[in-house]
């Protein structure tokens, strides 16, 4: 380069010192001197209370990736015309720390969460960072924020990496400013009726989530933006949550911001635990996976990753055929199904009739590995 | 009421003292002491210089509205787990204001923008407000910053209302916060290639702008952060914007952040100036809806509001019967295409050739309009 033309050297110098990630070893940590009190953890409601402290990186193409900061939790000084709030250039994640009887506090398959951050953030046009350096920053953050991880076998801390455009500018265009930052607080059950009460559904074929050609796959904001209002219509008409359809055939593709199960006898006969597959409108999600790779360690039954309809789910239920319906997340771990209205029609899935056993045993063996009550690599203390 | 049960009180005291709307009579003026010297207004570049001033007003579901305030343009503080942030409820709109010759400030059919953005608004599940008011508060924003509209019969004023929740809690959920704010800025043509360059497109079915059962139909930011990624596939194949397909039969769309527009002779033979219909996948745009009133009230060939597919459009290369081809949209006014590369091949549109005498009639007669030249009730002085 040195020996090239006087305009190489210009073209190529400033991409020579950009920081391609930043490193965990350059944190900054100045600590908050005014601790607040920690609620009741026996009556947390989902996402409502926040730590003393938060991470925060800041990138722009100029000067690459700065030093990670951990500092007092404060509101975010965002200029009008940032990206993110005009044009949504907004990824997240959502993952938890889990304090164990032995007091140790693990995290659970958080290289998962990780990766899938790192793809959103090429789908946003933002930069690329190293996995590792951010979950060891986290680490480090959590470490800050011990105390505020409950000492609880149904508690946790839920831990909220996201990462927006901070681009000064109005054109819709890729943004040259940045900033990645992590909140955490702890959390009691996702759904306020407990956290293993059955969900009721409403399946509207007029609202779709996510299609192909689009960012479904992706843990983006504007997948989550729109249900909210579907949301209201499925409360409206008695239903807790939404079961999301696709296509002309009502495929099921997910439900809430959960993926879906299905443990039912198969047309030929056969147990099968069914999902449906990651085809560009399903979130990979870290329990869904979890799930997968449990029922074929397990080996007991069939374990599938293809599309279910609609009448596929019918003809089961008229069949008796279908034993246990319920999604997975990582707020929820599993929350079973009792009833699906679809064409104004309500359908009771016999999930708590049926135990239910699978989600019941699911849900045993995730969170025996998340609080340490049996040893495994999913489960990494910090 | 008052002659209810305590609790029929309880239940309705608080909503009878919420505002449905803020009102422009209300407007707390805080004036910018340190006004920025002027950018050279022949040199702008699309959304990158914002005026001294800008407006906010702040609702919550408890209080209702507050009063709107002008003050100067300054970063927002917003909490980290503000919703716009994580789930991208937020949504704005696009528009210009014109200074005339007789050095008159004109609005382009503000309340076009009013009503599409209180319908936005009711898909993000964010609060109802009298359009009236948040106009005549922008009218007043826009005198206060009125040195900042060019003297000039291109350049204008750009005016982006934004209104985004701030609910500072993690559930995906009707936010009980949200912030309603407008910015300025003097702007250019938007293309960096002049205002009537023509532009090539990339059509790839692979990637879908919108979708049935989605919200393609508003402006909110969702529907933008996931195109930028696209664009820069667009740029890599050597093309300047994109051209939305949807389905099977590749039906054109839109382009880039613009409706679509073909002047075609139509299968009978007759002249026709062609559209997509407002069927969900379209934003229903203003300068789209000015071009079909203006067709109209020619009269002089058909005007269509129907679908068009990539086959339509090849047949009509290839029989010699397309004329033109071009975007719509506040930011270019009328936008011609002259290549569209889709499927490896590259088909050459000849907006050029023939004039372009469709685009550019509508980009005179509009602009005539916007700077009052013609007189017109689309444009309204401030």
């Amino acid at each position: 380069v040195l020996r090239g033309k006087a305009g190489d050297v210009l073209l190529l110098a400033p991409r020579r010192f950009l920081s391609t990630t930043f490193k965990a070893s350059d944190l900054q940590i100045e600590l908050n001197k005014h601790l607040k009190p920690k609620p009741d953890f026996s009556k947390l409601v989902f996402g409502k209370n926040f730590t003393d402290h938060m991470l925060t990186v800041e990138w722009n193409s100029e000067k690459g990736w700065g030093k990670p900061h951990i500092k007092p939790f404060q509101n975010l000084s965002l200029h009008p015309a940032s990206s993110a709030l005009h044009y949504s250039v907004e990824l997240f994640e959502g993952m938890k720390a889990f304090r164990g009887s032995d007091e140790r506090i693990r995290l659970f398959r958080p290289m998962m969460n990780m990766d899938r951050m790192l793809r959103s953030s090429h789908r946003a046009c933002l930069p690329a960072f190293d996995q590792s350096e951010l979950l060891e920053c986290i680490r480090q953050l959590i470490r800050v924020d011990q105390d505020w991880v409950p000492h609880s076998n149904t508690a946790s801390l839920y831990i909220r990496p996201i990462f927006i455009g901070t681009e000064p500018s109005l054109g819709v265009a890729v943004s040259n400013h940045a900033l990645l930052f992590v909140i955490l607080g702890p959390v009691g059950p996702y759904f306020t009726t407990g956290s293993f009460s059955p969900v009721s559904l409403l399946a509207d074929p007029r609202f779709v989530r996510a299609w192909k050609g689009g960012v479904g796959y992706c843990k983006v904001g504007g997948n989550y933006g729109p249900t909210i209002y579907v949301q209201t219509e499925a409360a409206k008409l008695g239903c807790q949550q939404v079961l999301w359809l696709y296509g002309d055939d009502h495929q099921i593709t997910e439900v809430g911001t959960m993926n879906i199960f299905m443990f039912w006898k198969d047309h030929q006969g056969d147990m099968e635990l069914v999902t449906p597959p990651l085809n560009g409108i399903i979130l990979p999600g870290v329990i869904r996976q979890s799930l997968l790779d449990l029922a074929r360690k397990w080996g007991e039954f069939k374990v599938s990753e293809r599309i279910i309809t609609m009448s596929d789910l019918i003809k089961g239920l008229e069949e008796k055929r279908v034993k246990e319906v319920f999604g997975s997340g990582t707020a929820c771990v599993v929350c079973p199904v009792d009833r699906i209205l679809y064409q104004g029609k309500n359908y009771h899935i016999p999930t708590m009739e049926n135990g239910p056993e699978m989600a019941k045993r699911f849900l045993k063996e995730l969170t025996d590995i998340q609080y340490g009550r049996i040893a495994s690599d999913w489960a990494q203390a910090i």
